[in-house]
This record gives structure tokens, sequence and C-alpha cells, in this order.
């Protein structure tokens, strides 16, 4: 284990947290807000811890793919530990366990909250919860790789490491240039949706904000109401947006360069029915909840696409909604968007991979010297990339599992220990009952909260950099 | 496809379930009941429409494993159409699909009711249902092909089809004499228990019924509070044979041919630590519920054995519980017992490989070039056998899914739909909510019953065979 370069690396990861915190120094200064010292204590302090780990730069840089596994949990802990420190020092959030949920929350794009409401915040720290939303969702890991002055070769296995999705698919040959197309084109949607939320007469900071949590698929709202006190035009450009960054990104780029039929390949195709679908059973199931059909319509397609996209806004109180709605809503946290966007869950392609290994596997069974390799998009999936789905589902099914168990010690009710599990591991945001969209994670005991911190980080790093952070192997010589 | 070799195995099962329904009718004799009819009038159909298919035997008897499969499937579901006619004759169950939900549940050893109460049911339907419990708990088919009048060689198929477990393990060479071995230690064991019942102070009704319905881990009642009005000694006496039926049988095969560290398997251990380390939360978890922590430890130890055995007997109402123990009890619905016993569920060797079979993906991730199976017992484990294993599971998660999502339409509470999926698909019985220990599950649409129906046969054949019965490989030429 190169534990130098490990210390490196997270010395830089730290001085761009610094940097990360200026967005919201910079807010408190524009508003006059009173919390500037706050902010200026946390930059000083990442700035002497960053300093002290970045002073000697290693000679040997050589990364494996276990270093790559350590390095991106660590990095993401180390992020959320000192990012936790405003909301302290603030007094916003007196206990130090609640303001490292939030900020968890906030980088994971998660959205789950212990505020029970925002109001009151000072503009600056609801700045820093969307910007962690907006930093988490890409990944920061390959951002400051591509900065950092390192002979190439080791990112591959950060970038492996870090990015959702069970494969990474490289746009050109390098991956700094990869990476770089991929956040020009977060950065311009964000951009995009900030006008057109400029358009729709939001003020410019709550349109940042806004552009920014949904950009990240995160979910922190400005409002106590998140998005349900603004106009059906503000409404219907999130929908869309929430939409939109829950497919691939290289979807984007293949627009882009006219590959039009790669760019909706099976998962965007699939995923896309499935929003449909989700849509149209909802609709019909709250019809009678609303004046006409158009309204309920809207707040379906909002709550489907803050769901799937795993962003978890909301425009009104789902909770209350029938159950065959609740079911779907439920279903779909689980599903996510594609992979290589910015949601959580367990993103379309693996359920593709899933469905069509297992109907491979049933025609094994009925003719055993058949032998053939699953295809998507006519493309052959290698038995790695099957076999590591496979690993990830298993991996799912007990974190989660063995989280639902350990909540249920508070002796909550099941259905806010499930959806507050699977709100926390899909990095979706809210649940139901008593994590539902108007209600907060703070009662819950230190524990609980310690486990939900746990499941935010298991799932945006797709589980297994954080459980191989607790794995013996990792650490053996 | 061998279809006449189909239609003659099938004509045999319904030779058989003319016999089968011999119990209930000789019951009916004994007790001068008015029902005698509908047993008989049931026994002639079967032996007609089993005669009419056996008449010819077909010269080719080869059988392949897709034959298995289908063959499996449709014997358990020509079984229970048949099986479920004495209901509706008798006006018992006057519904013909609650009466095929009544004798699906049996057979698959469920539980799962849909009368509100049983006390008024005539004996002779009372015997029926136990007696469904104890012919489906072993398996009817392998029993059965030990004397159709056919040369060997084609059981292997129809016995890895269906019994309980990832892999076959055959005591003996011979599939015949293991089959014998093992119905043998089923019966003695049975027999064991009706004895110890009958000491109790149990009638011999009462302790036959107990007893079968114990021994397939089935769990229907002939109390309408089911074992709840019996002595502590009777509840203590029914709480160690549902442990007992949850071990596998070969282990006890191996304790009488003296091979004691064999039959204590890594699987029998986990299962015993298991029970052991539930009863314990439990019973803290219920301690202030009872007067004295003895019945606390009592009712702990019925509910554990009844749930984790998916039999589905009930004591007292868990629905009441608190919120920590109804999330072990959940979950422990899902794990059921040791393959190669009579439970249902998931079993504790598949939780034993998928774990394993992770860990060790953990560590090729971080030392690629390691490649090594993984060990159970110290034997390896096949590659097919770990793939098969997470078939399985991806199976088994589409299943309930979809199934969930249905059982929604009737707008029914998400713990209600969830559970009942759950006590459907692990063979347990009862839920919680709608379908906890004192309720049943008539309120359900018949869309609904049909999903649970199938979920219970999936259940119980370890989902492949109905699977296989709905795909389009399983027919192709």
């Amino acid at each position: 284990m190169n534990f130098r370069m490990i210390k490196y690396i997270l010395g830089w990861i730290l001085v761009f947290e610094a940097l990360f915190l200026l967005v919201p120094l910079i807010t408190a200064l524009v508003f006059g807000e009173g919390c500037i010292t706050s902010f200026l204590g946390t930059i000083a302090l990442c700035l002497a811890a960053g300093g002290l780990l970045i002073f000697k730069k290693p000679e040997n840089t050589r990364l494996y793919s276990r270093e790559g596994f350590v390095i991106v949990s660590m990095s993401w802990i180390v992020l959320s530990l000192f990012g936790a420190l405003p909301f302290v020092f603030s007094g916003a959030i007196p206990s130090y366990i609640d303001a490292l949920f939030e900020t968890v929350s906030g980088f994971t794009t998660t959205g789950a909250s212990i505020l029970p409401e925002v109001e009151s915040l000072p503009k600056a720290m609801l700045m820093w919860r969307s910007f962690t939303h907006w930093v988490g969702g890409m990944g920061v890991l390959v951002f400051i790789m591509a900065f950092i002055p390192l002979s190439g070769g080791q990112n591959i296995h950060i970038m492996k490491a870090e990015s959702p999705g069970p494969s990474v698919s490289k746009l050109v040959p390098k991956v700094k240039t990869t990476a770089l197309i991929l956040y020009s084109i977060y950065f311009v949607m964000t951009a995009v949706e900030f006008i057109m939320l400029l358009f729709g007469g939001m003020s410019v900071f709550d349109s940042l904000n806004t552009a920014l949590a949904t950009a990240g698929t995160g979910g922190f709202g400005i409002k106590n109401d998140s998005i349900g006190g603004f106009s059906p035009y503000i409404q219907i450009v999130v929908t869309v947006f929430m939409v939109l960054f829950s497919i691939n990104f290289t979807s984007y780029y293949l627009i882009l360069t006219g590959k039009l039929k790669e760019a909706f390949n099976k998962e965007v195709r699939v995923f896309l029915i499935i929003v449909a679908a989700a849509i149209a059973i909802i609709t019909f199931d709250i019809r009678t909840l609303f004046p006409d059909l158009k309204e309920a319509l809207r707040h379906s397609g909002f709550t489907v696409a803050s769901i799937i996209s795993t962003t978890g806004f909301a425009t009104v109180d789902f909770n209350l909604w029938p159950e065959l709605s609740k079911t779907v809503i439920v279903l779909l946290m689980f599903l996510g968007g594609c992979a290589g966007s910015t949601c959580g869950g367990i993103k379309i392609t693996r359920i593709i991979i899933l469905v069509k290994g297992l109907i491979k596997e049933l025609e094994v069974m009925i003719h055993p010297r058949q032998l053939k390799k699953i295809t998507v998009d006519s493309k052959p999936i290698e038995h790695e990339v099957v076999r590591s789905v496979n690993s990830y589902m298993v991996c799912y099914v007990l974190i989660f599992t063995a989280s639902a168990a350990v909540l249920a010690i508070d002796e909550h009710d099941l259905i806010t220990n499930f959806t507050a599990v699977s709100a926390a591991i899909n990095n979706v945001g809210p649940g139901l009952e008593l994590v539902g969209p108007t209600q907060n994670f703070s009662f819950f005991s230190p524990l609980s909260k310690a486990v939900l911190i746990f499941d935010m980080l298991a799932g945006r790093l797709e589980l297994f950099p954080m459980l191989l952070l607790l794995s013996r192997a990792t650490w053996r010589k």
C-alpha cells in the first residue's frame, strides 16, 4: 500500500475543499452575513492540514486498484469531516454528528436533512449545502486528479472506483480529456437550467441553488416546502432537468458528435420507458386528489423524476398518496437513473445486465450445452462485469439488511426504517412515514445516523470502496 | 420435449393423489362426516383422469433436464388443481380460486389460509389440509418416481428440480435408496412428534394433524388461535420439532452413521447461531409484555422457530410486538432453514455461498491475480453452483418485486403487501398487518390471489421450474 501517495492526494483534496469553500464565503460577503468567520476558519484548517500533507511529494507515485479504492473512500470521508465544520462553527447545526450527516448527505447528493426547516439558515449555509451536491454529483476525485501535478496513468483506478455504474467508458483515449468533456457538459447543462429558472422569475440566489442541487441530483431545498411553492413553470423546468441529469453524460457527447443512434442506447430507452410508465400509473392513481388531470400529471411527473433521478425534491407530500403510488415510488428509489449520470440507486444498466444474465441462465438450464455471452446494444458483456454486478447486488442486499436491522433498535416503524435506509443507500433523500418529504432525519439515534452516513457514502461510491476500507484484505501486505 | 412421458407421469401423480385422498376419506368415515361424497367424487375424478393418461406407457422414457423442470412444476399444479376439489364440492370453501389458494398453500407447506376460522370445518377437511403439508414437505415427485414402473436414470433430473437447496447430495449411489432413507427419517420423526404430543394430553386427531403440519413445516392450524390454546409443554414440543425439521435431513443420516462432525456442518452451525441470536433479541425486546421472562422466552422461541422454519404456527399475535422484534421476524422469513429440509425461504446455505462469494470478489478487486474457488466445509463450491445461486437471488428479487407491485393495485398498505409476498414466496404463512397471524388472506382480489399462488409454488420449487414453465426456451424444439 502506497501510504505516501494516499496522504499526498488527501492533502490535495483538502486544498481543493478550501477552494470550494470560497463559494459560500463569497455568498456570505455578498449578503453581509455573520458566518464569514466560520468559513474562513474552516478554510484555514483545510489549508493547514492539506499543506502539511502535500508538503513532500512522494517519489513513488504508482497506484494500484486497492490504492484507488482507499483513496476514493478516504477522500469522500475527509471532504465530509471538514465540510461539516462551518455548520458547527456558525451554530447552524450545533451537533457534529448532525452536521456530518448533513454534509455527507450533501456530497453524496442524497439530500436527506436533519434540519426541521431551512429558511432561517444563512444564505451562505444554503449555498454550501447546494454546492456540495454539485461537487459530489460528478465525482470530485477525477476532477481533482486532472489538476494535481502527477504523471498520468494512475487516474484510471480512481475513475473506476469513483464513477457510477458497472464499467467505465472512456470517450477518448485519455482519461483527463474524457473527464474534461464530461465536466464541460455538466457545467453547461447546469448553466442552462440556471438561466431557464431565472426566466421563470426566480431570484439569482434561488435559481443558482436549485440548479446546483438539480445537477447533482441532490435535493437539498432552499424552502421549507422544497419546490412546492414555486410556479408550475419552475416545477416543469426542474422536472425536465432531473430527467436530463439522470441520463448517461456519454449520451450527450454522442449526440454532440452526431451519433444519435448510439446515444439512445438500451439503457436510455429502458429508462425513459420506466419514467413514462411510472408517471402514467401514478397520475391515474392520484387523479382524484387534484382539481384536474393536468395538475395530477405535473405532480406525478415531478415526483417520478425526483425519485428515479434520486434527487428528492418534492412539490407535494407524496407520503399522503394512495398505496399503489407509494409502492411505485419505493420501487423507483431502488432503480436510480443511468450509469454515468449523477444519479444514485442501482442504475438501469445493472438491472438490464441482471435480467439478461438470468434469462441466459434459464436457457442454460434447458440446453446445457449452449454457452454464449450476454449482449447489450449488440456488445458482449464480459463475464467479469456480470460477476461484479452480481456481487454488487449481494453486497447491496447485505448492507441494506444490516442497516435496517440496526435502525430497528430505535423501535420506529418498519416503513420508516426501510425507506430511510433506501433513501440513504440510493442517495434519494426523503422516504416515507417519519422520513417522508415533509419530515427530517433528526430523530434518529446517533448510532442510526452513523449507519445512514455509511449507507450514503457506500451508495454514492457504489458499495465496494467503502466495504474494502473495512476489509482486512485491503490492509494486508 | 417428451410430451408422452410428461403425460404419463402426470397420470401417475393423479393416481397417487387418489391414494392420498384416502386419508381424509377415512377420517370422514371415522367421524361419520357428510363430506365423504366430496372425497369420493374427487378420488373418482383423479382415477379417471389419471387412468386415461397412464393407459399407454410411452416407449421412449428418456427425460432430460427440461422435462424434469416441466414435470415437477406441472405435477404440483395438477396436484393442487384436483386437491382443491373436495373444498368446493363440500361447500367448505365455495370459491374455486380460494380453494386452490388453500390447497397450494397446503402442498407448498406455506400455511397461509383464506379461512377466517377453522374450527367449524369438518375434521376430514382439517386432515386433508394437514396431510397436504406432510405430502408437500418432502416433495412428492421423488417419492412417486420410486414407485412408478420405469427403468431408472430419469430420477436425478426430477430430484434436482424438486429438492430444496442449490445442489443435490446423494447419500448413497442410488437415487431411489437415497429417497427411501430420507423418507424413513421423515416418517420416524413425524411419528416421534405425534407420540410426544399425545403424552402432552392432546387428542389423537389433534396430535396427528399438528405432527403432520410441523413435519412439513406447513403451519395450517386446527384451532382458530393456532397453537396458542395448548399447554406450554405442547408449545415447547412443537418448537423443538420445528427446529428439527429445519435441519438438512442428511445430517440425521450422518448422525445415525456416526459421522457427528460432518452432521454439524457449517450450515447447521450458522442456522443454530441465528436461531439463538434471534431468540435472545426478541426475548429481550418483548420482556415487558409477559408476566415473566420464562414466558417471554417460550413465545419468542416458538415464534423464531415457527418463522425461520417457515412453518407459520403462532402462540401469540406477534403483529402486536415492538418494531425491533417485527424486524427480526421479517428478516427470518427470508432466511428459511437449511437446504434439504422441509423449509421454504432462501436457505442458510445460499446465504453462506453468497457471502463467501462476495468476500472472494472483494479480494479479487484488491489482488486481481488471485484466483481461487470458495470453499464451504473445506469442500470447493463449483462455479456453476455459485452462478446458479446468484441467478436464484436475481430471480427471487424480480419475482418478489413484480408480485408486490401487482398486489399494490389492491391499495392495501405496504407492509401488508410486502409481508404477504414474503409469506407466500418463502412458504411461511402469516405476515404482518392485514396478513398477521390472527388474520387471513381472503380479502385479496382474485388477481392478487393468483399472484400469491404463483409465488407459493415458485418458492416451494425454488423458483426456476415455475419460471421455466413460462419461458419460451423450454417449449422451443
